[in-house]
């Protein structure tokens, strides 16, 4: 028999609060003042409250289950994600069931409920581009259902993290075009309000520096679909005399910037050297072959699927929320030199 | 206040005999001898036994979810097919959890068993290449809930059925193909204990006697992948300089021979035709981009999530079991004169 562990429910009760004052207030919560924040969490210490062994409590029985909540299971690198979660997970006995968010707040937040009411054990998370809000998986949380997040983290929630070295990448590529011999780098890039777009363009400045190389903003194209290739081709073109190299923020772009120059009688990689950022199933199958970065999806799905186990298996085991993050690796073919 | 319905273990008590027996008896199942099952069948007439009742009365609530097994979400039919379910799925009130099974029988039965678990009010499934045995999703049935079976169905099991038309997918393209002017085809085909090799095999076949073609056993090549191609690249270049068109059962089978024919000088749709079969995204990437059959798998989706909610939203009314056969249509690109 386990010993009975005192829950929120019952501090909030003795301490005439509600539990949600109670669980936010354990969190340091910026809602909640000060002094209450202190009383609730002396009083927490005083009666050695563990919220992991709560969250067993809570919960009627283990399902060995895992929730997966992912924002677009057609793209190659979350299919890998899957693959690698999945492989790990029937391994060690848990199944796994997943929902997809196609990037729409609403049903991530539908998706998140339904999973609570069919009692997953823990929830794997990667947001969606359209959530701002994240109280659907501050209430997961509450409920005692611990989250992994991967690849598009929630930085307003503290918990076990997997992301990807962007800036690396970025700065394995960029090097290793300047390694070919480039020296006049074209930068097709994500806007740099997205983190992806901003830790790919610092990883190829970074790597521009290292080797004594000036920026020069003019070769930083905001451009980072096969369309948007096609609209600026004209611009790309009046560019390309004088470069020796690009480096794309994802494969479609480097695809296609690689065929607009094909097409206008530009080698590759004679003339210029590309480079893309994915390793997805295309950039093998392009004349010539892509060399990418590779992003290891297989690798971040284990990952996560790995932290959230231990963290189920070890409920009453006060574990600290670690963040591991997976480096790319580059995957050198015939389209540099 | 409905009626309480008769059961299957009401009918069992009655006639003295086990739950699966009457059950499979109902279903003229091989296994129940016919006497036992014209017994269980008059008997369930008699007292007005109706099986969705049942179901409906077995399950203690609607969940409002609906759990979809697939082999591989990577694919993009699956993941076109994923979709469409869910549109319409969540339009109607409803949503998914999906399950894949990675053609492994093993996690399909697992599968299942965690959706039956979890109480989904229904299953979609595509069965995986390795499952010889449906005792997994008899059981299902057995427990009131109902499936729709899609692309790859079991034909042991009487169910809702959304299917492609592979036939005349196959038609549509080689028709193509004469249209363009072409006369010797080459059919790079899957092998015909494969369902979709046989019939996309018959098609071909067809749209030749259509046209007064014979039909030359030379030009029909097991070879349904891109690793097969550049196998049987020698083989295929000795057969290029007497052929002007390819139907190809598969894209990337398609594009990879498209390649091998443009290394070696040939120039496509000038020399020789290329039709496909699927239009993936990769399809509309190649130089010239492949002339393809749509696979539709959006529209499958959507009519598999129809018919069962369909049959949940009704289940006191007896529907019989439908099949919806979604006919493919032609993508013309650049790859055909």
């Amino acid at each position: 028999m386990k010993p009975a562990h005192i829950t929120i429910k019952d501090i909030a009760r003795i301490l005439g609060v509600s539990p949600s004052t109670v669980s936010r207030a354990l969190k340091d919560h910026p809602d909640i003042s000060e002094e209450t924040r202190n009383l609730v969490k002396s009083f927490a210490e005083k009666v050695k409250y563990r919220p992991n062994a709560l969250a067993l409590s809570l919960r009627k029985q283990k399902t060995n289950t895992l929730g997966l909540i992912i924002p677009e299971i057609v793209h190659h690198f979350f299919s890998s994600v899957i693959s690698g979660m999945e492989d790990l997970a029937y391994g060690e006995g848990y199944h796994m069931m997943i929902c997809q968010s196609n990037e729409n707040y609403y049903r991530e937040v539908i998706n998140t409920q339904a999973l609570l009411d069919h009692r997953v054990d823990g929830l794997l998370v990667s947001v969606s581009k359209t959530t701002r809000d994240y109280k659907h998986l501050h209430n997961a949380i509450e409920n005692g259902i611990p989250i992994v997040f991967f690849d598009r983290i929630c930085n307003e929630i503290d918990s076990d993290r997997v992301i990807t070295d962007d800036f690396e990448g970025a700065r394995i590529a960029t090097t290793h075009l300047i390694e070919c011999g480039a020296r006049k780098i074209l930068h097709l890039s994500a806007p740099r309000h997205l983190l992806i777009g901003l830790r790919r363009y610092e990883g190829y400045c970074q790597a521009l520096k290292n080797h004594n190389i000036d920026i020069d903003e003019k070769l930083v194209l905001k451009c980072d679909t096969r369309e948007e290739v096609m609209t600026m081709r004209q611009h790309l073109l009046s560019l390309a005399p004088e470069i020796d190299g690009i480096f794309a923020v994802n494969d479609s772009t480097a695809i296609a910037a690689m065929q607009v120059l094909q097409e206008n009688g530009y080698k590759i990689p004679d003339d210029i050297s590309v480079v893309g950022f994915g390793d997805g199933p295309i950039a093998t199958i392009t004349s010539p072959p892509l060399s990418t970065v590779e992003q290891k999806g297989y690798e971040i799905g284990r990952e996560a699927v790995r932290l959230l186990i231990q963290r189920l298996e070890n409920p009453t085991v006060q574990l600290g929320f670690q963040t591991k993050i997976v480096t790319p690796t580059l995957k050198k073919r015939q389209s540099t030199r």
